[in-house]
């Protein structure tokens, strides 16, 4: 049996794996009386008259909407709502196991930006934040950019920025170990919601020589085939307008970062790289090239996206710190500051970074905590 | 201190009232790759290859979204979405608590007929039945007629069919107490939302000698202001064409059923009807008449919405069961017959219904479970 097959039969036993129960007693009729008609009109009248006092009386205003149009699930695809729905689910219980943050499912059955956008603020009086999830780019970008200019919740798309939060603590305590520094020449491969996302915090947080290459290898201003996303990542990449493919890109490269596919790099990749390289191979389920092969070919730190091998790069240790963080701070939005904020409070939970321990462990005890607290003095 | 002020200590004490929680353990890495990537693929391509799985491997299938745009919430009227929400979070409360069924609450930012059910469909895939909740009529009426038309999940307006089934369940028990049958002459006192449900369901059920009554007064074919709704219970009530004032219709009466407001009846009205009326005067937080002045009025029977009155008719007494055995069932809607069943199957469970005693109490054990039993029954 393997792990899809134990998921279906755990999914099968549980029915699903959320359950919404009351935080208040209800265990006779004054209880009823207060939690519900009539006193209850005690909070509704009070919201209306003070709708800052929301955030106090309901459980809404600390809830995040994890939604997704089923477009882009795992490396699935374009499954569909429903069929995205598990991995939502399993976000939701992340959220509250590893932030104690109340978090809920939407399934939007649309592939239309304009349709997905305004479905969301329809319904945002309902929620605390949004977590956007497996919305395939570049839609992603603008449901992002858009919901954050229209709405004046946290909006978090942890496809993008989850991911480049937990990369990049990586990567602080991986030039650490390897003694290399943000002029580390950096290498990332896969252009799509995580790769640009990458590219932005990296270069925000002082990397400044970096390649980025998607499936037609190295993205550069000859290129006529580019995105908005991809041509503002030339702003502050590839000064030097290389041309080539991935493995043209990798020859003296410091630092590999791939949200691309499996199997794509050899042995021979990794030694026309510079010495030490940090490879941070995070395909899903095969990454780039296994810590093995990278090993041989002269890796000095291997991170990938799984949990068999060391330094998984998990964004579970992220968002639900970055939430509840914001709820507690009051943010009205999740800045580039509160990003860099969680990535170093990331970083420096490993407290003797070694090359097996780049990252903490999802169940190493405070993280979430300790994330909030950074984000908390970010937002002040 | 009344109830308003202690709902409102209670609600900033516990911040809210809803608690949403992983039902699986994630406990170490197997459960997490297990509940979560890379197992939830499995789950994720199950539903994609057979959507009829989603409601085993979903705790989304059953859930109920309760739904409100705000705009006629409990007596105070359109106070708004979020200031509706209290109401909201306090259903999904009570779902859990007394049918441990899933619920949660969206609140829309909208008063657009259209806009609510586009955005009601487009969120659809993330539930397993809808409870609107606390929309202003005539607009309810048509967001329940096209959401069952075009969705296959169970819809159902509490406001409307909760409280139809309730008053119906307390009336059977009441004929029973006073060898009253449904020749009895009713007459309803509201004609919103829940007025106009309760004259067709208790006609379903085969009460044949109704008045309507509105603001306006007696419902009759000489009026011209009379909306749809209005205008189809003219099809079964009100066969004589009378014309006049409630107190007018209540002359000979043997039961009376307010959904209006309160202090509208005095002692005389009572009097002017048939020897031993029943009255329901079921206006919040201030009933039609006071059971004592009803009782001064020669009344057999009175029932109020309080619970501080003997004979509340709450609608807790079946929103939960409905969902749960519907939910069991997997009904793709609530029919007329599952809504008489429930009403007869809540009836029964009154032993020996007395004049202080034609209803369940909310907190007797084991309703819930004999109204799904009864949906479920009338489901076959």
């Amino acid at each position: 049996m393997d792990y899809k097959q134990q998921s279906i039969a755990l999914h099968k036993q549980y029915k699903g794996k959320l359950n919404i129960c009351s935080k208040v007693p209800i265990d006779n009729k004054f209880d009823l009386s207060v939690a519900y008609s009539p006193g209850v009109a005690g909070p509704c009248l009070e919201i209306q008259a003070h709708p800052e006092q929301a955030k106090e009386l309901l459980s809404a205003k600390s809830t995040v909407a994890v939604i997704t149009d089923g477009t882009a699930v795992l490396g699935l695809g374009d499954i569909g709502p429903e069929a995205g729905l598990p991995v939502m689910e399993g976000k939701c219980a992340l959220f509250k196991r590893f932030g104690n943050v109340d978090a809920f499912p939407i399934a939007i059955n649309s592939k239309d930006t304009e349709e997905i956008i305004q479905t969301i603020k329809l319904i945002a009086p309902s929620f605390g934040g949004i977590n956007l999830e497996d919305i395939a780019a570049p839609r992603c970008f603008e449901i992002e950019e858009r919901l954050k200019k229209e709405l004046d919740i946290p909006i978090f798309h942890d496809d993008q920025h989850g991911t480049a939060i937990v990369t990049l603590a990586g990567l602080i305590n991986a030039i650490k170990v390897t003694e290399k520094s943000t002029d580390a020449k950096v290498v990332i491969n896969g252009a799509g919601a995580a790769g640009i996302a990458i590219a932005k915090l990296l270069h925000l947080y002082g990397f400044d020589n970096m390649i980025l290459c998607d499936s037609k290898g190295i993205i550069s201003k000859h290129r006529e085939d580019l995105n908005e996303a991809k041509k503002e990542a030339l702003t502050f990449s590839n000064e030097y307008h290389m041309q080539g493919s991935v493995h043209d890109a990798l020859k003296g490269a410091d630092i590999f970062v791939g949200v691309s596919k499996g199997n794509l790099l050899k042995v021979e990749d990794i030694q026309s790289m510079n010495r030490n390289p940090i490879i941070m191979a995070m395909a899903n389920p095969d990454p780039e090239i296994t810590p093995d092969e990278a090993k041989k070919g002269g890796a000095a730190i291997v991170a990938t996206g799984r949990s068999d091998y060391p330094n998984q790069i998990n964004n579970v240790l992220v968002f639900p710190g970055i939430f509840k963080g914001a709820f507690e701070s009051n943010a009205k939005e999740i800045s580039d500051e509160m990003k860099l904020a969680a990535a170093k409070g990331l970083a420096s939970l490993v407290q003797n970074p070694s090359a097996d321990k780049i990252i903490p462990d999802p169940f190493d005890a405070g993280i979430a905590e300790a994330i909030a607290k950074a984000v908390k003095d970010a937002v002040k």
